[in-house]
């Protein structure tokens, strides 16, 4: 993986800061957020401007250029990526670290007095405009929004946005009519006396209107805005696909519906001016709801006192706890992507002592293990299939650059998933085809008793993720090692793989309580750089916990893996598990033999079938 | 413990809402914070407005009256304590349950359209003002501050603000000199680019100055600010009391100083306009720095381009890491305070079951032998001495009406600390003078589990308190129990019992990083109502660990305690501990018995010290 040479990119870009015909008066410093102008995580082609400038494509960063400097803001997942990705133009502001300045300490740090700092006001989130705009403000500068985006002013060959078809989700998936959907949203509207929600974020569109895409890789999402009224209901979407019949069906665009019900569909780019018109004709108490993540500029087009701005919506709230149907959904699409994991290990198992088995080879056979699933729709993130030093590098996507052969002689972290019809997989397992050492089974032993420590958690009713964070580490504590990622992250239902409002972090943002029916991950790790990476990752249920003494009736959670696949004995020091811990590895490997194996049996796949059963055979405890 | 009668004031209170001498436009809603004009815990008796309208005296609660309700909100600690203490007149306010609304949300739910929400400025902390102001105003409302507090033009009897001797601390109980300190902060200012440093916290302007007091009963301070330039110090104290010759000799008054160590000693009650006036000369990027607790009044004093707000003040987090000498003050005073509590526990094992002590006796006995120790000052919190069903409420103190005799067939509870001029200790132990139940050994010996999970945890340098409370409550979690209230809060050097930036909390404050040097509680519990109560506390030093792999190089944590009390041995249910806890309670009754045992032996308690010897017999696990 060789750098992107951006020195030239950098001077076009500092000729637009200062160019009238974009900005009204020069700007000193240009912020490049890493979101779309839904403030999704993944994003499409045409929205990675942030990897444009810089050459850095992981998931999560922030560029600052400024007339001298060029900074990138990421978390520990990049470190590595992003300092072999960018040139010496950029300085790497490792986010976490205690001496790395905030955006904003930095800008007041480097700027000249007076400065401007420009940024689109569509990509950047209003709870972030407002932050950095008050510390700006309070050492002189300006924060101003840049309407037309100086990244797009200079990217020649931009990637059309995207506008596939759309695919419908019956009530056998989704368990709840969009209708009733729509009922329930105007419910949770009426308690906080607001008139209007704007919905702003791909993947709650999705999910109100049950219905999926495709515009953007891994997330099955489509480009929309909506905004709903007590009486009205407008879709802001583009293209033909919504004149699709079964589309049209779904919708019940062409039947006579109670007004209250009737969805306008209105082109994508009119969200703006149609929020304005909202905006102005608003009475007094008449409220509209928006996330606080929302863009700055469709903030704006409300008058603040209009304004009723949560960290959640009440859509990211309903959607992250699953009902019948969709928890049963992704039973079954976790018991297929166990069957395809089966199946790979199993091939891996043969093949990789041949020495021709590369990092992207084995990410491709998963691919095409999966693809051979029912309902299987695409992967639910780039796989990460990396070995030995490559490990290390915690988002690491192999390329032809870094690709190295797997073999006997170096452990294998494997992180996939994909999308289902019925549900969304996100697994991780580390895997050694020969024979482990002593250190490298050690940590992988610590990293096994901290997942564990998560996964059979009992915690009252009411307990938020971040307090569980901790019992992934204490192993690893214990012993001086830790992880720079957080331990888990809500999980979508055939949606996205990373989604609000809950999930495991020794950052404390303002996650909600973890509730019976939410899915999270569980993923703790230990990368030892240049060497090797360890992460063991179940996506696991929210489910009622059975205690002794029930909490005075507040009752208890629980967690119920959902990924049934076999965690390596082979990696395990059996000595440093306590009999607890040996007894959950042994429960958990029954019931993968159980579930997954009727599955094997039932697909005919023999073969694999007698890899799961070998591999699950229970650990002994030395006494 | 009868409730106080509140009816004839609140009309009064109601009345004087809609007075024009005190409002200029009548309150429908007026606000009664639990703290004073420097956002103190414990206050002077001239502060208690919120118990004196109300009845209810524990130390945090807000109350707010309407034309229509009087609603009190209190936390966990202080449920059980309120519901006695308060008429029907008042609803309580359960904070940390899910369904209580905010002191905003109840405002907005039941108050009239257009209302004014009215409130002292000097009582309410400029962060909060913030706060409630918003969403008020974004409701309608409007928070206004009213001057002259209304509590007190009702309040015949009001007592007068104590302005008590001063004493002065030399080098070898602070360790650094006052003026070392002001260069210290200087730099600090000198960092963040501010001219000025305003002092509120009386513990800051105690530990600043080096000086003690006792204004406020058992937090050794005195009423004061100061007003740190880069130039001048100005300190705000009444009374005669800097002119007795030791203080100023200590403040070197009559010395001839370098101008920038001169200090100024002003009127206590000039702040206001000493502070408009610093307000009033500033010149272009000169700001102002206090701590966003600091009162709504005194930062409205500082024009809102120039103040710099931060949640911790500089002197905050350097008085939170202990230096050499205050740490060993701390050791001393700990061993002191040992001494007492062996001389209490084995007066009680053979008083108790004549059954004629009472939990007011056992407390003021507690005393008595404290007060026999050197340089022992004054109880550091009121005593809470607490049998049987009492001790299931929090912060209990025995008074006449409540005061329940110690017996043999009840658990008995006492968190207890005094203040020494080397240091604050304050400690809990949960005893039984007969034969404890298997239910109570069981929650006893869960709550043991959880206090040795946080004492021995080794956790990474840069690891914040709140990540560690988890830990204490998970042998608990596993039974289905827990308790309400946090599990660790930092601890003044001879100052407040309870002091920032650190703490062991669920409640995700903005604490600060754990650092060596700290000094924090470690005090999990498990409370019955109607039942019992256990808590087992110690005090801890934040200390470096020893790991086998060290974070690389970033350095680990861990905890040392300074409470040196035998943990009841007979509470404990031996089965349920694991190897490594049944180790850490045998080192740490050995060590109990080495240090605290030379001390009994140098004073000629020889009867303690058998009981001492005895207590600290080795725990033997059974296999």
């Amino acid at each position: 993986m060789s750098p992107k040479i951006t020195t030239e990119l950098l001077k076009q870009l500092r000729q637009v800061m200062k160019n009238p015909k974009y900005v009204q008066e020069p700007v000193q410093a240009y912020i490049v957020p890493s979101g779309d102008a839904h403030q999704s995580e993944y994003i499409a082609p045409c929205d990675c401007r942030r990897a444009f400038i810089s050459g850095f494509d992981g998931s999560a960063g922030t560029a600052i250029v400024t007339e001298q400097h060029a900074a990138m803001w990421t978390d520990g997942r990049y470190f590595l990526q992003a300092a072999h990705q960018m040139d010496n133009n950029w300085t790497l502001m490792k986010m976490g670290l205690k001496d790395t300045p905030t955006q904003e300490d930095w800008l007041v740090s480097v700027l000249p007095e007076g400065s401007k700092v420009g940024v689109d006001p569509f990509i950047i989130p209003a709870d972030q405009w407002k932050r950095m705009s008050k510390v700006l403000r309070s050492a002189g500068h300006d924060l101003v929004p840049v309407k037309e985006n100086l990244i797009d002013t200079i990217w020649t060959d931009c990637p059309q946005r995207p506008c596939k078809p759309l695919i419908t989700l019956g009530l056998s998936y989704t368990g709840v009519s969009w209708r009733d959907k729509i009922v329930a949203l105007r419910s949770k509207m009426a308690e906080r006396k607001v008139m209007w929600f704007v919905v702003t974020a791909l993947d709650e569109v999705a999910w109100l209107f049950n219905l999926r895409g495709s515009d953007v890789e891994y997330n099955p999402v489509f480009f929309a805005y909506a905004v709903i009224g007590m009486n009205t209901i407008r879709l802001f979407i583009d293209g033909d696909r919504v004149m699709d019949p079964p589309v049209r069906e779904h919708l019940q665009l062409d039947s006579t519906l109670e007004p209250e019900f009737k969805i306008q569909v209105m082109p994508y780019g009119s969200i703006l001016s149609e929020l304005q018109a909202v905006g102005a004709g608003l009475s007094p108490k008449e409220k509209v709801w928006l996330s606080d993540k929302a863009s700055y500029a469709l903030t704006e087009a409300i008058p603040k006192a209009y304004r009723y701005l949560t960290p959640y919506t009440p859509i990211c709230i309903a959607k992250a706890v699953k009902n019948a149907a969709e928890t049963e959904g992704m039973r079954r699409a976790h018991i297929k992507d166990a069957v395809a994991l089966c199946e790979l290990f199993n091939w891996l198992e043969k093949e990789v002592p041949k020495g021709t088995v590369t990092e992207i080879i084995a990410a491709d056979k998963a691919e095409e293990f999966r693809s051979q699933q029912k309902d299987f729709v695409e992967l639910s993130f780039a796989t990460i299939s990396s070995t030995g030093p490559n490990g290390a590098i915690i988002h690491y996507k192999p390329v032809p650059e870094t690709n190295r052969t797997l073999s006997v002689n170096e452990i294998y972290l494997l992180d996939s998933g994909a999308q289902y019809k019925d549900g969304t997989t996100d697994v991780t397992r580390t895997m050694h085809f020969g024979t482990p050492s002593a250190y490298e089974k050690e940590c992988f032993t610590y990293v096994l008793k901290g997942h564990i420590a998560v996964s059979a958690a009992i915690f009252p009713n009411g307990t938020k993720g971040h307090l569980l964070d901790s019992f992934a580490r204490s192993a690893l504590w214990d012993c001086g090692l830790d992880y720079l990622h957080g331990t888990g992250h809500g999980v979508g239902s055939f949606l996205n793989v990373h989604e609000g409002p809950c999930g495991i972090s020794y950052k404390t943002f303002a996650d909600e309580p973890l509730e019976a029916g939410m899915i999270v991950s569980d993923e703790p790790g230990y990368y030892e750089d240049g060497s090797f990476g360890i992460r063991i990752e179940n996506v696991v249920l929210v489910i009622p916990a059975e205690t002794k003494y029930n909490f005075k009736n507040r009752g208890s959670l629980t967690f119920e893996p959902l990924t049934l696949v076999p965690i390596q004995t082979k990696m395990i020091d059996v000595n440093l598990l306590t009999e607890k811990e040996c007894n959950w590895v042994n429960e958990y490997h029954q019931k993968c033999r159980e579930v997954v194996g009727a599955e094997l049996e039932r697909q005919g796949r023999h073969e694999a079938l007698r890899w799961l059963l070998r591999e699950t055979e229970p650990l002994a405890r030395v006494q």
